[in-house]
């Protein structure tokens, strides 16, 4: 089958979809829940296919390691899947109101109507999208990658079976079956299908998916997070804050890249920085300034615009708070941005200023997701402005329409 | 000077206009109305320039008269400006909430930042745009069109010498001044400068943003409308709104382009739109099953895809409601679509299953507009489910950031 024809299945499922009640979309979740226990042989069967050829490839074991599936992790995914049934409903909010000409005019939340996502080898991406998008009342078109597909189409069976079951179209989650680079081109260009595609992985697919796509778009994942020490900072904070955005998980796009330090400080801080840091396996790249206190490598100009997402720190000395400003707003990508400081006039200076998803004070990036800020589970952190900021959840899986309803009414 | 140049110097006004009080960019607002009625005549005079070039270049007379600047239509300028002055303030809306482990969460509504936006001949809307991105709090990078560059530089440099009066900055407000095919296509591109995109045009217009732009956009004013008469219409209803929706205002894009007419009514209301229609100048293309009943020109498979924008009508006879919202979502460009119906079953099921931006019961797809349903100055109609459906004005202008505080929270 081709792409064209899978989407055509989903987008005529995505309007069965529509009308379904928020009872029978949370059953099938639950179903789903239940088939993935059910099943767990053959999915773990279908993995075990991809580990084999991923081991052959040579694929590096951090990488093998985010393929696998085990009992435990399919077990994970179905707790998951049930949390997702319990969330709260996100369709069918409205407000209303009456025009002077007696029209009814209502704001209705509804689904998106087809979401496409193109994403790379973790085969628990197609569960979480697979049921967020279920839950928000969307159908789904899903290309993994290659190097997941029968773990993927496994998993795709699985959900299938189980909205069979449910009374829902199984064609309301679709797996692109031909992997080759060239689908997921056409995914994004996929007009008329696709109400919104959104990438999910490297640098270089957020890029390809901005230059070639003519379907509406989301940008996730890309941050390039900083903290910036500040004068009146409490030193030991920050120091907590700063281990803990870079070390405590340094692989995901909520992890600090960069630290700003004001020189009014610098001296007292960076040496705490470097003993810290080192002793966590980070090395540091520093500016000029940095170098002239302590003993680490001199950055380069692209340090400073590199999400490193490893054990890797550039350091920046500023003259003040105004410079730590531009140099944030100038190199980062508009993710999370920290500042830690006691003096309140300066907070609220940063958090108006700095142009981002999530600003912190005294708190560390690492809080950028949908579950830490109790959102529950999201799709991705979108680094656009567009149509969402931030944690793209459950609500922003979805749009609204008007609703006008009269009695004759003509324009004069 | 660059188009990069000028992106540039936008871009450092954007982050000026950050923190300005609602009451400074109104008060900014109602200093451009003034000055735009004490510079009539610098403005007339640049407009003259443009018209004698249209005239030269032989511009049909409805292109000139969109091009046209005289002493009421400033007036009607100036008189649009203090209204959005008048308007609601959009920012600094915000929802808080506190997580258990005491970090403090609030969702503000801010202004986008830069808002990019390619339009054609109408010097109106150089005033338009930039006022609505002023009022929310947005610096604009204007491209216009070649035929009124003269119109728009003079309309610009008012807006810009009532910026300066008003302590805002002067690039707040910035027109492209190389008008060539190239440039557009450059904003396209302005990756790091535009946070938002509006194309406003026509659909080669459309098209050509959605294929090259790497910014995010927005798509507006496609509108292929139409009016279905359900069996259990009110017959005359049906027909005051079909001419009202069709004949009114026939170029624009909340206008009907087609109608959509239940077999079992068909014979007695085919005559009356007939000679009601051909009445008003209209001309008529029908299906088959229309040509069977009344005497007009056999529609192309095209027309049905067409938005004509003109006095011209396309029929379509179906068996029953199902098929007319199959017809409906596959032929309509999901701006606004009406059912005439005495049958609120009926009623409901079109307005629920009917994917379009503003769906409407028993009234004209004409008040598809932010005046018209009360949200105020628009800066067009998007056809898009992402960020915003339907006029776009002010609040659509805005996005939110996230700001976060602590005092000294760490992720476990």
């Amino acid at each position: 089958m081709t792409i064209i024809e899978q989407a055509e299945k989903v987008k005529i499922a995505s309007q069965i979809l529509v009308g379904i009640s928020a009872e029978q979309l949370n059953q099938a979740l639950n179903q789903i829940a239940t088939a993935l226990l059910a099943h767990e042989k053959e999915i773990i069967a279908a993995n075990e296919l991809d580990m084999e050829q991923g081991r052959l490839n040579r694929t590096p074991d951090a990488r093998l390691d985010r393929l696998m599936l085990n009992e435990a992790r399919i077990k994970g995914m179905a707790s998951d899947v049930s949390d997702v049934a319990k969330l709260p409903d996100v369709l069918g909010d409205f407000q209303g109101f009456t025009r002077p000409n007696g029209l009814k005019v209502t704001k209705l939340s509804v689904p998106l109507g087809v979401v496409g996502m193109i994403y790379e080898s973790r085969p628990n991406v197609t569960v979480d999208a697979a049921i967020l998008c279920l839950k928000s009342g969307n159908a789904v078109l899903l290309r993994g990658g290659k190097e997941a597909h029968h773990s993927n189409q496994a998993l795709v069976n699985v959900i299938k079976s189980a909205l069979v079951e449910s009374g829902l179209p199984a064609d309301a989650v679709e797996l692109v079956q031909d992997t080759s680079r060239e689908t997921a081109t056409q995914m994004m260009k996929l007009d008329g299908y696709l109400d919104l595609l959104i990438p999910r992985g490297g640098a270089a697919l957020i890029q390809s998916v901005k230059e070639h796509a003519t379907v509406p778009i989301i940008e996730t994942g890309t941050g390039n997070c900083h903290i910036y020490i500040n004068e009146f900072a409490d030193l030991q904070m920050a120091l907590d804050i700063l281990i803990n955005a870079k070390v405590q998980r340094p692989s995901v796009c909520n992890a600090c890249e960069n630290v700003v330090i004001d020189k009014a400080v610098a001296s007292d801080v960076l040496p705490l920085i470097k003993a810290a840091l080192e002793g966590h396996g980070v090395q540091l790249r520093g500016c000029q300034a940095t170098t002239d206190i302590i003993a680490v490598q001199l950055a380069s100009a692209d340090d400073f615009y590199t999400e490193y997402n490893d054990l890797l720190l550039s350091i920046k000395v500023v003259d003040h708070i105004d410079e730590a400003i531009l140099h944030i707003n100038e190199h980062g990508t508009k993710h999370s941005e920290a500042i830690v400081t006691e003096n309140q006039v300066y907070a609220r200076r940063f958090l108006q200023r700095i142009d981002a998803a999530c600003v912190y004070h005294n708190a560390s990036t690492r809080f950028s997701d949908g579950a830490a800020l109790g959102f529950g589970a999201e799709i991705g952190i979108s680094t656009q402005k567009l149509h969402a900021r931030g944690p793209f959840a459950l609500k922003e899986l979805t749009t609204y329409k008007y609703v006008i309803e009269g009695t004759g009414q003509v324009r004069k």
